[in-house]
């Protein structure tokens, strides 16, 4: 009989949940659902546990062939912990127990930063993985991973990799990134720093693009055809993408920089920026590191969270 | 009989010499000679051997109780080879091999960077080493060293923990740093960059200081004092590492900052302000990272290129 594990990525929107073939982690099934918005705290884990037995009886498989579950969660963790979630109401919990709590006793609990695990699934999923990656999450905020001699990097306070947090410039007045400081990449590459860039360059410049109606799509559509504002802004995003990877290559000096999470899906367009201010700002050999797209798209932190769980069995 | 390995760090002006008693890596005596000005790439070893020599003769042993010799190199090292020395005249060379040829074939080599070994030095030395930990290292140039799992990481080009490159501002019109790029910590930082500062600062306010016989002591020693212009320029210093330090902590979020090289000899008074500029801009948890004083001084590199040898022997 086959041998399982489940990987679980919880979003503030939609949880994912794949089921994994094991030994070799073949994706068998994925699936999404809402995410509970309230009681969040319970809410979430009873909705995973009641989607996993679901799809074990699609598959006529029960819950003694499902060796564990990884669950990829979108606020830093540390020892299975969560203590500040920005995203989800998951604050000050330990989530690897809250989990089990639900789980027959064999099933194992993972758990890491949804980012990072995005990573970590990744480079599991390449012919030759990585031993030393950075890997960008570039979405409705910007997060990372950090693969180092093959190990991802969690940190002392599960903030390893926050690389949306790295100080880029010097803030915008009276404002506050989520992390409550200023001067975020979060704040210009996330989404609602892109809307705002887009803003402000249309101020002194027509567009194309009707600002009431902002997504990040439309804005690097309108650039990829030339229009000036959009095109500004996605030269802005590009450069302190650019900028912050050079930064990151004098600290862990990786193999590879790997772009992903739903902004990357414009492609090459903006990966060929991030490269042109890479190669401007990096310093000695770095400044041949390659940066490549990710391949996994959305389904990465399921892929990384059964990884995880998998590597603990 | 004992065993012993030697730990070399070969610096611009002098090399530092030191035998340790294995397997203890116990410091038995520590000398010091002029490096070599000319045919560098091949005087150097040719001293360092040499030297070690006589060591050996004071101390009534032979090379055949020398299991091996670390080198600490003060440039980009991987794999024991040096690529591009801004230093000293050891370009495109195996370090490594160039020691070995000289030596007798019982004794390992072993080479890194000399801000690397210093903070491998510095780490083993704790009574409790720490697993993971950033070294600064502040003298004529900045550099560091990134301990990740207890693992020295030196980065595909060697370029790991080159933190006096990452760039922290927007550069000085018409100039650039020595690694051929602007905006450098380095550039603010280190010695050159203080003397920059100071100079800067002193044609807008008077100083006690004699601009024209600057050093870093003069300087911090006034700024202590209460002297505008050398209080300016400390705390401008002490801003931009605690900045790029609350950076770093979003990428590898370690257990604890380690301050050492020449100008962290002027202990707490700078040591606080780079304290307090960090608490400024660390985000979530890092805010409470320690930032401590190395202990081992212009020691450290001799002990971290033992410590090195001796963990390969």
């Amino acid at each position: 009989m086959n041998q399982y594990v489940f990987g679980v990525d919880v979003g503030g929107t939609n949880i994912k949940l794949g089921i994994f073939e094991l030994p070799n982690v073949k994706l068998v099934k994925l699936t999404d659902f809402p995410t509970p918005n309230e009681h969040q705290d319970t809410a979430i884990f009873d909705a995973i546990v009641l989607n996993m037995q679901k799809v074990c009886e699609e598959l006529g498989t029960t819950f003694d062939h499902v060796k564990g579950v990884g669950l990829a969660i979108p606020c830093p963790v540390i020892g299975g912990c969560v203590d500040i979630c920005a995203n989800v109401g998951l604050n000050d919990l330990n989530i690897e127990e809250s989990m089990k709590l639900r789980l027959p006793k064999h099933m194992k609990v993972a758990v890491g930063n949804d980012a990072s695990l995005a990573a970590f699934g990744e480079n599991k999923e390449l012919k030759t993985p990585y031993e030393n990656a950075v890997f960008y999450t570039l979405g409705t905020g910007v997060g990372g991973g950090l693969i180092i001699n093959g190990k991802l990097i969690e940190g002392k306070n599960g903030a390893a990799s926050e690389f949306g947090h790295m100080k880029v410039f010097d803030g915008f007045e009276g404002e506050v990134c989520g992390c409550g400081k200023n001067g975020c990449l979060e704040q210009i590459a996330g989404t609602k720093g892109i809307f705002r860039l887009m803003k402000q360059y249309s101020i002194l410049e027509k567009t194309v693009v009707d600002l009431n109606d902002l997504t990040v799509k439309r804005i690097f559509d309108a650039a990829k055809m030339g229009d000036g504002p959009a095109l500004k802004t996605v030269n802005r995003v590009a450069n302190v993408i650019g900028e912050s990877a050079a930064n990151i290559a004098m600290i862990v000096d990786p193999e590879v920089f790997i772009i992903g999470g739903g902004i990357a899906a414009s492609g090459k367009f903006l990966l060929d920026k991030i490269i042109e201010s890479y190669q401007k700002n990096a310093r000695y050999k770095t400044i041949y590191t390659p940066i490549v797209l990710a391949s996994l798209g959305n389904k990465a932190g399921a892929f990384g969270a059964a990884h995880l769980v998998k590597d603990r069995l």
